[in-house]
């Protein structure tokens, strides 16, 4: 018999310390955006192979690990040629089952709503350091809710669960950046764009952190763009950074809509009260969000020293409707768990241990019944005030065994023996 | 675009108030067993198609659900068309992938090692009410332990937690059931039956609740085994019940191995005084338990009124052994997690509810950022103070929007016109 020890490919055990680590995490969450009013929600890790090939999904449509039909209809598909051998596949995000949960279960849910989801999702990509093919995600949106309250709502939850859980290991800054897709879309029309090219162009000032803006020049000429265009389009981006005010972006940046910026403001007054100290909510102009499906206000959260961003989303109007046919507001905020993890773990000396207390009992191999008894009344009565304690045989090599236990957590140890 | 919004077949959407109540139970869960130091762990859905179809999983084997190859080895494999075009599958239990995790992460881990897991299974079986196609299961085992200590802890903890659980709803009444496998198998041995015809007659007497002992006589002897050996065989049984003393019923029942009575006794002697007022521990001669892979000590735990086993167990000492190797002693309790939920939604009056308190501010359209604003800290104060409150446009329909979010236990409703 063949028989494989290692996990599959790009995925994880999850080793004691990890999973404390963990739900920790997953506490906090669950609690803040509790507080908040978003509502935990769970859909199959399975889904129609229609849905998620529905080209919504974008580059993930290409990572699917599909799910193979059974019986006659494999049988009839292996027979029929056509490579049609899937009828199932992993989600690749939670955005695409949110979106087929909600046209399925819209009218039993308050509206708006206000979801909360943490599930794992699958990716056929080339597993790297940071990057595995299985991995959970943690998304909130607001479904249903056409004003800025959505956003304000899904900034404030965000930035109060990030200010506790990274209060614990010291770090008090972090910055939300925001910005508006039709405020990017403005621009660079005004610049001279066509509707049609605004997209492309999107996705080079998408690279303004990492290549510049002579990169983006560069990138953008070598597409051919008319270059008075370019030109005027980067004039507009020389002077500008996160943290500029909003009206002078506004002021030379050419025909912006009004009602963006007005609605932008808002967002920013609204939010930034409610922030702890540290954090800081700046209009970001350049701030991109690389999803095509995003329609209004987009926001990220990022931290000094980590060049990615901890959490980021925005207004995708669309896409709900695309789905299920009938139009739906929406805007979300999806949480990098996984990174949020990292850091944590980057920050902690060891790994996450048990709460103190804990105490194990071992027990040596000639203990009377009798005695046996009364250890374990021990153990309840201790347990009964909230120790975790466990009671097991002792080792050969207790000296072994104490020095696992220890790296759980594990600080008292009764030794019994007759 | 083909677009389907039901779940994939056999496999649910939560709404909120389902996730209310399974959060709730999985928190009870993780508090009682993290108390009795079991550690949670995690190991990926998605697993090696051969440890899946290793015959460890009986005829969970034939439900998988299989994930195909992609790329170049999946073109190889259809070019070849020898049908083996899947390279992984969804875990059907939690037990495979233990003996799997155990044989890969057995150096970092404590040694017994105590291990909690709760995490969905698939299998395609035919779904009908109360058996899905995505299932959430709840396992506890302790690896590493030849001592009863085992049995004795897995049985004080799933007894402390259901009591914990059931109080809620009033039920404060359940009954362990205990045997072990190898007086099972010597009273059959005793009776006249081959070694290689146990575990056949193992199947009938599993039926004793459903088909009675003279149903179990039909069938041994339609299986044309020996008449005598049928014979003696329901003798023992014939005055055999729950809460007989193990002792009774060894001295009529033949040749049994006299160490197994021993341990079985002091398993339930050390584990009733641990037991609150309503809990039950019997040794039950009829108790089989199905998985061919038990080698001593099985248990279960039943309800009066419900047909089905709540939890169930038992000692698996060469399983792991199989898997990786190297023996393990191993025993382990799979705890009904669904079952659970069923009995609990059928106990409690509607839905599952926000915590008492929750606030919800709707807001109307024509409100100025300012009072917003306002609104928003006071949200923040109640938050801070503990309670649920959502901030949300007020819809055209402000009745039904009040309703449903009665629904969810909103109770407080704070309506803000300018």
């Amino acid at each position: 018999m063949k028989f494989i020890k290692t996990p599959v490919k790009g995925m994880c055990d999850m080793l004691p310390s990890d999973m404390r680590l963990r739900e920790h995490v997953f506490s906090m969450i669950k609690k803040t955006y509790g507080a908040y009013g978003f509502m935990q929600i769970e859909t199959p890790i399975v889904e129609h192979i229609e849905n998620l090939t529905s080209k919504q999904g974008g580059d993930n449509e290409k990572l699917i690990f599909k799910v193979m039909k059974r019986g006659a209809e494999l049988t009839r598909a292996l027979e029929k040629g056509d490579g049609e051998l899937a009828d199932n596949g992993l989600r690749y995000d939670l955005t695409v089952p949110l979106a087929r949960y909600y046209a399925c279960n819209r009218e039993k849910l308050p509206a708006p709503f206000k979801a909360l989801q943490m599930g794992n999702v699958y990716r056929a990509d080339n597993p790297q350091k940071g990057r595995f093919r299985q991995f959970t995600q943690c998304d909130i949106d607001i479904l249903g809710d056409e004003s800025n309250l959505a956003e304000i709502e899904l900034i404030s939850a965000t930035s109060a669960m990030l200010t506790q859980i990274f209060a614990e290991i010291g770090i008090t800054e972090f910055t939300v950046h925001v910005n508006d897709r039709r405020i990017l879309g403005a621009v660079a029309r005004s610049a001279g764009f066509e509707e049609e090219q605004v997209g492309s162009v999107l996705i080079s000032l998408d690279k303004f952190d990492k290549i510049g803006l002579e990169g983006i020049e560069r990138e953008l000429l070598e597409q051919g763009y008319d270059a008075q265009a370019v030109s005027r389009y980067l004039a507009v981006y020389r002077n500008a950074g996160a943290g500029m005010s909003i009206e002078a972006f506004a002021g030379s940046a050419g025909d912006i809509p009004q009602d963006a910026v007005k609605n932008l403001e808002e967002i920013i007054s609204c939010v930034r009260p409610m922030l702890s100290g540290g954090v800081k909510i700046v209009f970001d102009p350049t701030l991109v969000r690389g999803m095509g499906y995003y329609t209004g206000p987009i926001f990220e959260v990022s931290m000094d020293g980590y060049s990615f961003a901890i959490a980021g989303g925005g207004r995708y109007d669309q896409m709900i409707g695309k789905f299920s046919g009938q139009n739906v507001a929406a805007s979300g905020f999806s949480i990098g768990f996984e990174r949020i993890v990292t850091i944590l773990k980057d920050h902690m000396q060891g790994s996450f241990l048990l709460p103190e207390g804990a105490t194990a009992f071992l027990i040596g191999g000639k203990v009377s019944q009798e005695r046996k008894t009364q250890v374990l009344a021990e153990a309840a009565r201790l347990r009964q005030e909230g120790a975790t304690v466990t009671v097991m045989p002792m080792s050969k090599n207790i000296r072994h065994q104490i020095e696992l236990l220890e790296a759980e957590g594990y600080r008292h140890f009764q030794k019994v023996f007759e």
